[in-house]
């Protein structure tokens, strides 16, 4: 019938849609079908594996990737559906304890399908008008969570990109006309940030065009929090060389050791050398700061915040805000470029609601919107209890820890980061010199394939500051129990016991 | 009896997991039924409305967008999403093209259920094994079809962190000591593109701290495109100036015009000169140009390429891929920082699976798997039937609109970007002056309010190159059939006729 009335365009028929919705339906019921037995229902199942673990060559040889000219049927994509998520690593698992993201947070998760499903681009109020009164929501209650009176901020694509919209900010506050004429023939600009500080600052640097070299690393303590006095120092000789220090970057929460920088002192000589200060929560949420210690924590004395709630308050990645302390239109004039096809002026609406012109991207995704809903579901009550939870789980490791013959910690935990070693039995008298460290190195390591393999558990490690390879446990997940944390020790002992 | 066994820190039950993951699971199935109902099974109807347009202060007055300390019960949970779905613009909708992404591609959306499932970061093997290899698959296809023997790349958050991706790449290899000495005291870096290019690449560099002035815009012909000889003259002016253009930017579809840079001769010139030459997909896929002109297009001659399936291949927000051609490893060089805690070399497998340091970005999301899968689905030849569709239609529309009273084409269409002015009745027997021209810009807007309030179609405008305000019409949907472009402009007339 469709071909009989056809109207024909250099042989393309015309009428009506060409694809078929109702098979389209059926594919995407099917396949969520899949996700809700595979992925979802068995998220809190403890005897499922973490992972299946396939070396690559095996795991390519296992799926079929090759894109080919002619498509595949229903059938064969839905076993690549089953097959994509047997391979992949659940990190919904209660044991997967690897970065620092893990869990499932089921408002988030249905939020995300409703973004996906309506594809929103969050940049003019008349194509995602949903969408961006709820990121100005959300922006309105984090500002008012750090304790400012006013603010601005945007969501965008992880927390190394917010470091670098701080420092682009700071610097165009520094100086405005960097924006138009660029850093040739300006000063040299310098960075100051703590040597426990996350990578990002020195890619931001280099990004930026301010160069690696001019990342000033400022000493840390043992527990890895930024000494002061040596930020004084780093800023007086940054000036004595006719440099311009600009931008701090402090950090709470440091990615190894989880260690909180000294932040009123920090912004006392921010403000006294008049420095951007920008603080970088890299794992944790302010809400755990203000809930825990019952404080603001000196985050409010800082010029802007990045704030990931993809991390601990598991919104799912990407979910990264930039908050700035500055109302003035700074974020917009830094970063406009007026593209008059997007942001005509003459709409017949308040044009002041698309933000599209503060953000470096042109299509952005409505990330704030999973953490409205989270945040909508449980309260700020639900999210502290979660974080209250997860840190006595925490303490409750530690202690066992201190008790468990062949465990050691690298150092008492200021917060969610436990550091610490397993010693297996043949090295447990020996002397702690050359010999020992070497041995140990290479301990952690083998634990952690024999766990890959076998699937059970995943925690990372890593060497760091002159200490040989340690494990580094965080918890995030509310599915976690108390069971959990002796079935990781229990578990470290049985893969490690021979060693 | 969980309370009976419990164990208690800090007053904190330890003992089993605290979510209950069966509301959870429930919730989400409840969720996912409303997202199949409201966006999934209406993406098809032409009956529904495009949008249920709120002005701002009406629509935060519907929703119930408040973060509260105590969170809402799933039965209002399950309103919200109802209402979020209704207040948001259907993008999918066959009648939706005010951007330039549109419809919506069932296999792109179940993968983006699965890895919003499964939430990994795609930065080592050892924790996104899948969708690793597949963004590997996914890439080797890119650089095949753009004709380079081999090549390196990345998919990013969008077409301007690509090009921001590229022009940091360019200066890295035209000077790599840029990376650690910053831009200080360098000479003037001079970024080259034409006036009709899109206002990310001014981003980029001011964001990358060459400044806006130092990009040097070509001017193009009345086309839109890019004049080769004006290129050159620029390129000499710089030299001229003692100051180093070292990369020359060029787009195969324009944001408005749809434009095409003649890209062999901007070749011969970045050879001649010694300059990167990027070029930009802006909308359309490499796809359609090999397809359609059964030929390579010189894209092969760029040195880097940002190609977006989130476009014209309807891949979702976001799906970008940044192409390189250099395999030397110079994406890793210009971008690692060696994170020890991610990046650990003592592993035990083949770590140069794990891409994370390639990246500005640590985590990052899976995107390359939703194209992969529609790829899958529908074979070279099902992605080429649905572009060729789109540009048949696309004809079908020109001819209709010089067929008709009271439409005028602003220019004849390269390929598929349609520009035109509605002329309402009181107009067409103006003389084209001042007052004519006055009257005409205001008729757009005019039209595009009746258009939204109604809900019956979406469509966008901009005034572009003194000429006035102007319809853009870009056809990427399958689901558009012919019926839907006589709708279009029966509908414009009809609202606009008594302008």
């Amino acid at each position: 019938q469709r071909r009989k009335n056809a109207i024909l365009v250099d042989g393309v028929i015309l009428n009506g849609p060409v694809a078929d919705s109702e098979a389209g339906e059926k594919f995407v019921e099917e396949a969520t079908k899949i996700i809700m037995e595979e992925v979802i229902k068995k998220a809190a199942d403890v005897t499922e594996k973490v992972c299946e673990w396939q070396p690559p060559e095996k795991l390519k040889a296992l799926l079929d990737l090759e894109l080919k000219d002619t498509g595949e049927n229903h059938q064969k994509l839905l076993q690549f559906c089953r097959d994509v998520i047997k391979f992949s690593v659940k990190t919904n698992h209660p044991r997967f304890f690897n970065q620092l993201y893990a869990g499932i947070d089921y408002y988030s998760l249905a939020a995300r399908f409703i973004t996906e499903a309506l594809n929103p681009s969050v940049y003019t109020y008349e194509v995602s008008p949903v969408f961006l009164l709820v990121e100005d929501a959300v922006l309105k209650k984090m500002i008012e969570f750090i304790g400012w009176e006013e603010g601005d901020g945007i969501f965008n694509p992880g927390g190394s990109v917010s470091n670098m919209y701080a420092m682009n900010l700071a610097r165009y506050k520094y100086c405005p006309d960097i924006k138009e004429q660029g850093l040739s023939g300006m000063p040299r600009l310098v960075v100051l940030t703590s040597d426990e500080c996350h990578y990002s600052v020195k890619k931001a640097a280099s990004f930026l065009g301010i160069g690696t070299q001019n990342v000033y690393f400022i000493k840390s303590d043992e527990r890895g929090k930024m000494i002061p006095e040596e930020l004084e120092k780093q800023v007086l000789r940054a000036r004595k060389e006719g440099s311009a220090p600009f931008f701090v970057s402090a950090t709470a929460g440091t990615t190894v050791l989880g260690a909180f920088d000294p932040l009123d002192e920090i912004a006392d000589i921010c403000e006294r050398y008049g420095l951007w200060l920008h603080l970088t929560l890299t794992k944790l949420s302010h809400v755990c700061f203000e809930l825990l210690y019952g404080r603001i924590l000196f985050s409010s004395r800082a010029n802007s915040v990045a704030w990931n709630p993809h991390k601990m308050l598991m919104a799912g990645i990407q979910c990264c805000a930039l908050l700035v302390k500055d109302s003035s239109g700074l974020l917009k004039r830094c970063y406009s470029a007026n593209a008059s096809y997007l942001f005509q002026q003459d709409k017949f609406y308040d044009v002041s609601y698309d933000t599209g012109d503060k953000s470096i991207q042109c299509s952005r995704r409505a990330d704030a919107f999973k953490f409205w809903m989270t945040w909508k579901a449980l309260g700020t009550t639900g999210l502290e209890e979660r974080v209250n939870r997860a840190l006595a789980l925490a303490r409750y490791l530690v202690d066992e820890i201190k008790k468990r013959e062949g465990f050691q910690l690298l150092l008492e935990p200021e917060y969610a980061n436990i550091c610490f070693w397993y010693i297996p039995p043949s090295l447990r008298n020996m002397e702690e010199g050359h010999e020992y460290w070497e041995k140990l190195h290479h301990v952690a390591p083998a634990i952690k394939e024999r766990m890959m393999k076998k699937g059970s558990i995943m925690l990372g490690y890593q060497p760091h500051r002159g200490k040989v390879n340690f494990f580094r446990q965080v918890i995030i997940s509310p599915k976690v129990s108390r069971e959990d944390m002796d079935f990781l020790l229990d578990e470290i002992s049985s893969l490690g016991k021979d060693l």
